[in-house]
């Protein structure tokens, strides 16, 4: 129950995750976009579209796209 | 090269993506902080907490910890 975890649990959980990961993000950041337009806002929006935007930089660079995840 | 990658294909990376995916995150978190304490930055700040922590989440919903993808 504590510790590292080994290799092949670790990313055996990985298949169901990573997609529903991005797609909760993604979420997020289209929420955000409908919310107030000063500072704070806009501050968050920059960060869900940064996270994003390097997700889809992580992936694309092992040759695939976003959108393969949603 | 294009269309939806078959399921073999998308977890294949995913058992190199996830850990640095993450570490990339946590890594502009701890960047944001250090910015300034103004409004925007206060947004940008909170967004990426709040990635973080949907990340935490979604892996200890599946028994696991953040700090195993470190």
């Amino acid at each position: 129950m504590s510790g590292k975890i080994n290799n092949d649990d670790k990313w055996k959980i990985t298949e169901d995750t990573l997609g529903y990961i991005i797609s909760r993000i993604q979420e997020r950041y289209e929420e955000s976009l409908s919310e107030g337009d000063d500072d704070f806002n806009n501050g968050r929006k920059l960060a869900f579209y940064e996270v994003l935007d390097m997700m889809k930089n992580d992936l694309e660079s092992r040759g695939y796209s976003l959108d393969d995840f949603k």
